[in-house]
């Protein structure tokens, strides 16, 4: 923050930091909701969040920034004020080109739409849901329209998570991967299923979350920046620079649910308190793009998470901690169980070599939404048709088909990809660290993730949004996004476990 | 919220809710800081207070409302809309005399302030704390000059707390109630001590969390609307009409503390959980001084919760939960224990008869501050000789003196009086439910305290600020408040314990 003090970068940068406090409150006010709000208090918070997110709005639209933002481009010196200056009227242009009844009317679909699905899902009946989906559709086409396109307008949503990212090559990059993952789904599905009976047991939820805490801490989450909570559905939340928060949910019977998810929203976390000194608090301190983000959790969750030489160091701690449950479990048998693949319903259960495929179905089922070429009442058809076609099973009921996520329901479309970009990215970011690291793996063995870690912060993390996804990746291993080094990981890791 | 859609009245009511909304924000980010924030997130913390403060304050003051004040006026039918636009042009007023950067530098030099004490208070070094005491009584003394006074720049400061109360008014009463204390005081410590060891043991924190949750439920405190916490020092805080939250601590080895301390802030949560709901989210929507608030609290961790009826019911319940410690214990001797008076250093552990006078101490240093008769660098002594002079013991450091308050780190000058007054307010009050529910001793015994709370609900809580304390007190007791009542209430009770 230098400069003359009547300049115009420095005001910016001012209004800017407040900008960012203000969506922290409102990160706050959620985080709280969602882990131990009393039950009562749902109607006075949801008019909280809607004020909250209405002065947002009104402050990150303010005329000023605009007229700021044209004084202070003479003014950038550095690399760093260019960034910035990028960042802050891209994000300026696309809240001004919303107007604010649109973006009322979203959120009051959306919190509607939300309820509307729960009730759906709890009586297995998609036409309750259908007609707001339709009106949700409608308004994110409406989005689209404001934000502008030219080639499709699921475009600009698809930037909203992907910045700078198109459906175009999203879909190159898809078609590849699928092209990859049936033939290696179909060659496991004709092997020795592995047993994962040792992951079913009693695991008493206090140590489970002993257990997960240490494993977080270890990873190298800092207990005085951040937390761990209990939510019906897990997640990572940024309440500050120094205060990014985590929560998972416990099964007495099923250790990995809970376990895999703590070390996920690790993998979230420590991107976000990752983020450069020089940038923190203000529109470059967050992940650049929800795929790199989801490179992270998902690096960390599977790459390094299901990996035979991290469970080498943390199998016999695990056991420790419940010497009942896993007794007679060797290491062997734990690393193929917590690997096991089979095609399955339900997204968040599915394994690392399926779960790609349940994300390119949401995919391409949402651009023909948005572009008007599949209608509502078909949705449940079209969704049953491809789970077929994609994992060769069919959806019982639609609670376990269409209805299973909560995303559409949140007005959220373009969202999905980033999942499956999320796989790609950490298979590609991972085999150069390897390269450059040839004790990447003994170093794991020996429970030591610290020069993972760093080797992370110092190519990813702190640079927050200075550098777009495709610079990222370019940036470390030379080339643009590309889906093969992730099937090669996913051939290499299988063909050992299921003896292809 | 009725009257034609382009009243000033109704325009008055939305915005007025709007505020509420805001402020209760605040608390949120209060609640959170004081319960589970990570560490290192303080300073940004201290930023979002001071930002929502500052926005608070600038909506509080838009220049449309003191507009709209004029033109609602006319509008006013009934004496819930006079007792509004009363209370609203009042918060208006206080408001637009208060410029905005001297809010928000408030607001942030007491979060610091906040640090800095425990930091002194943990090193026992009142001089790392002096620097930024300083700075916050010049900063309220710049509040009270703004505000406006006549005879003493404290009583804008009391009045922030103690709403249309006078500094010359409380001292006078105050004079009554030391005059009548210290002999009270001096017969105690004559008379053979009540012996003590029964509260002194082990008695497992989980236990005593779930003991404080069954007493507080069955005072009618509604876990649907609230919550239980812990922090360093408990604290109730309203987050919303249906959200009112309580904290306390525990001490393995001493039970009394955290259990009062339950009582206490279940006394101040049942006011706020009781406010009618034609005046909930906005201006009336809120104890209506500290004083009534502390009466409250007071009455039930005292006068019901310290009384020999209330333990016929629970003392079993409690031996229940705790029978080695309390093994071989009785009524009577576990009554007598709990009523222990004896001069103490801290504030917060003093019983009902010493209490006061700790308050005394505070006002009158308090108003020597503010009136720049008292140096910063002076107080500790100025403290200490006080202690000797009223209770008779001089603390052996600072740590168990001067520092021992969150008050003053917080910016809170005018507040401690409020205590006291709710000693006085609670015994003023009880007698008249007494005399007007002969069964109240017997219902007590039974458990029963329903018929308290609604008695209080009804006469107090649902009142919200459309009384003031003093229409209050006027309107249940036909009499202004009279430190009297209270000097009966502890001679009678007192009189039988340390048989006088």
């Amino acid at each position: 923050m230098s400069g003359p003090a009547s300049g115009a970068l420095e005001k910016l940068q001012a209004l800017d930091h407040e900008a960012y406090l203000l969506e922290r409150v409102s990160a706050i006010l959620s985080w709280d909701q969602e882990t131990g709000m009393p039950d009562r208090a749902v109607g006075e918070r949801a008019e909280q969040l809607s004020l909250m997110q209405g002065l947002t709005h009104e402050r990150s639209t303010d005329p000023r920034i605009g007229e700021l933002l044209e004084a202070a481009e003479t003014e950038a010196r550095t690399d760093l004020d260019r960034d910035f200056l990028r960042e802050k009227r891209r994000r300026y242009e696309k809240a001004t080109r919303l107007p604010t009844a649109l973006v009322r009317e979203l959120a009051e679909t959306a919190s509607l739409g939300h309820n509307a699905w729960v009730e759906a899902r709890k009586a297995d009946d998609f036409g309750r849901f259908a007609p707001i989906l339709g009106k949700l559709i409608d308004l994110n086409r409406q989005v689209a329209d404001h934000l502008g396109w030219e080639v499709t307008p699921y475009d600009p949503l698809l930037d909203q998570y992907e910045p700078y990212a198109t459906t175009a090559e999203v879909r190159e990059t898809f078609t590849k991967l699928r092209d990859g993952l049936v033939p290696l789904v179909q060659a496991i599905a004709a092997a020795q299923q592995v047993d994962d009976s040792a992951l079913v047991g009693v695991f008493p939820v206090a140590a489970q979350e002993e257990f997960s805490r240490e494993v977080m801490v270890a990873l190298g989450y800092d207990l005085d920046r951040g937390r761990l909570d209990r939510s019906a559905h897990p997640f990572t939340t940024t309440l500050g620079s120094h205060d990014v928060r985590i929560t998972t949910r416990y099964d007495e019977a099923r250790p990995a649910p809970a376990l895999f998810s703590t070390i996920h929203e690790t993998g979230h976390a420590l991107y976000e308190l990752g983020i450069g000194e020089e940038i923190r608090g203000g529109v470059l301190a967050e992940g650049t793009s929800l795929g790199i983000h989801e490179s992270q959790s998902r690096m960390w969750e599977n790459i390094v998470g299901r990996s035979r030489p991290f469970w080498a160091h943390w199998f016999p701690r695990l056991q420790a901690r419940f010497p009942e449950a896993l007794d007679g479990v060797n290491l062997d048998t734990f690393y193929r169980a917590i690997n096991r693949v089979e095609p399955s319903l339900i997204r968040v259960d599915a394994d690392e070599v399926t779960y790609s495929l349940h994300v390119i179905l949401r995919f391409e089922l949402e651009q023909e939404l948005i572009e008007g070429r599949l209608a509502v009442e078909d949705l449940p058809a079209a969704w049953n048709d491809r789970m077929e076609r994609f994992l060769g099973i069919r959806p019982p009921s639609d609670a376990l088909g269409v209805l299973q996520d909560v995303h559409w329901s949140m007005g959220a479309f373009g969202y999905f990809p980033t999942y499956a970009l999320g796989n790609l990215y950490s298979a590609q970011i991972y085999r150069v660290y390897k390269r450059e690291n040839p004790q990447a793996t003994a170093q794991i063995e020996a429970g030591d993730t610290a020069p993972l870690l760093a080797w992370l912060r110092d190519r990813i993390h702190r640079w927050g949004r200075r550098k777009s996804a495709s610079e990222l990746i370019e940036d470390i291993s030379g080339e643009p996004l590309n889906p093969e080094y992730f099937l090669e990981y996913l051939r290499e890791k299988y063909r050992e476990i299921y003896t292809l």
